[in-house]
């Protein structure tokens, strides 16, 4: 099975964009996924062409059609969840981005201007995602960026070396911070653990940097770390091992 | 002044991609901001110009060398700010973007493979920023978002319509749901309200909206707010006036 993907757009001409390029452009040219782009524009019905009108009880910009969207959204249905890039979903994380990585791919829908007429998500299944907390110009980036994200955990696109099991956020911490050569840069030397070929005190090394690191740098994300620790029953045996 | 970006990355070709398109493309032709995309491999000084060696302490994976990546740097160096875009750094907000949108630029380093050697964060000054809690490919798709996040909110880049100030995450909430012609599809129909005519109405459903979706959708968010507008003194006297 391939992962496919499917974006709901009004720029078509951004895709596969960054994706055609170094990881994931490889992976593209050896089928290993798929892309495809809808142009939204394709499915109004008024000779303009129309895709949006004004908000409805006044205020700047303009809202994408519900009757539209819908209509190049139901021409794409299948058995792939469906989501729409906006500010008001729920906030990617690498939990949802491993899963969407290991089903049939994903329909996305890209909004544009002030956002899609609300009544849409009420009448489809479709997945609110935003991929932070800041305002962009449409939603195409949010697509290129969580397509990225899926695509690279596809079997066989990282290779060998890399399995992704120790990166950030895969552990619920950070990543500990990398060191290479030169040994001596600047005067500055890398920490004498890591040269020791002690392979359990680099480990320890590494697990302590990364805590310390969550905890000061996002306290946020080491509240809920230690929070799914204390509740879940493997998390507290870990925690007697240590 | 023009906002001038500066991306440092191996993979050059990825600019401007999508920000040749739409908005940003269009203030990039209009020379409302400037973009330059900067070969890191350059600046590599052995014949294989190497960029990357294996993580000290052993582990998958290659790590960018410092001594590489600071000449790249220093090669562009000036006043404007220097951001790497990294899993481990401070997450990206919308008060970080309108900052930055309103000085003279940006200079963005992007990472591949495991990351960067950590003695590049203590020999330069370099702020180190994540668009969200999941892992990409590299910093190349965090750059176009942050270059797009910045882009729209120049001055005359929008257009008079959209001013941005009704957005999300601008005054800490989500924004409210939009709704747009025609007044039935599918048998759900614009709630009345926005067809009222009542400004101060339209206005109060629309902040209440606000409220109830922050609160249910993203509580994190929710509580920030509600702790901002405790402490400040001028949220303090706004909440009076209710």
């Amino acid at each position: 099975m391939t992962f496919a993907a499917t974006v709901l757009t009004l720029y078509p001409e951004m895709f596969p964009g960054p994706l055609g390029a170094s990881i994931a452009g490889r992976a593209l040219r050896e089928e290993r996924w798929s892309l495809e782009a809808v142009q939204i524009r394709d499915f109004a019905t008024d000779r303009h062409r129309s895709v949006d009108d004004t908000p409805a009880g006044g205020g700047a910009g303009m809202v994408l059609r519900a009757d539209v969207v819908a209509a190049a959204l139901d021409s794409v249905a299948d058995d792939r969840p469906v989501l729409a890039m906006t500010p008001r979903g729920a906030p990617l994380t690498q939990d949802r981005v491993r899963a969407l990585a290991s089903g049939p791919g994903a329909t996305i829908l890209c909004g544009r201007f002030e956002g899609f007429d609300e009544r849409l998500f009420q009448a489809r299944a479709i997945e609110e995602v935003s991929i932070g907390d800041y305002v962009l110009s449409g939603g195409e980036m949010g697509a290129l960026v969580l397509l990225d994200a899926c695509v690279r955990l596809i079997p066989g696109v990282m290779g060998a070396a890399s399995s992704g099991d120790e990166e950030s956020f895969e552990s619920g911490l950070l990543e500990y911070p990398h060191y290479t050569r030169p040994y001596e840069w600047e005067g500055r030397t890398i920490p004498e653990v890591l040269r020791s070929g002690d392979h359990a005190r680099i480990a320890a090394w590494r697990k302590s940097q990364a805590e310390t690191d969550t905890r000061l740098r996002r306290p946020d994300l080491w509240e809920r770390h230690e929070g799914a620790r204390v509740q879940s029953p493997s998390g507290a045996r870990r925690r007697q091992d240590d």
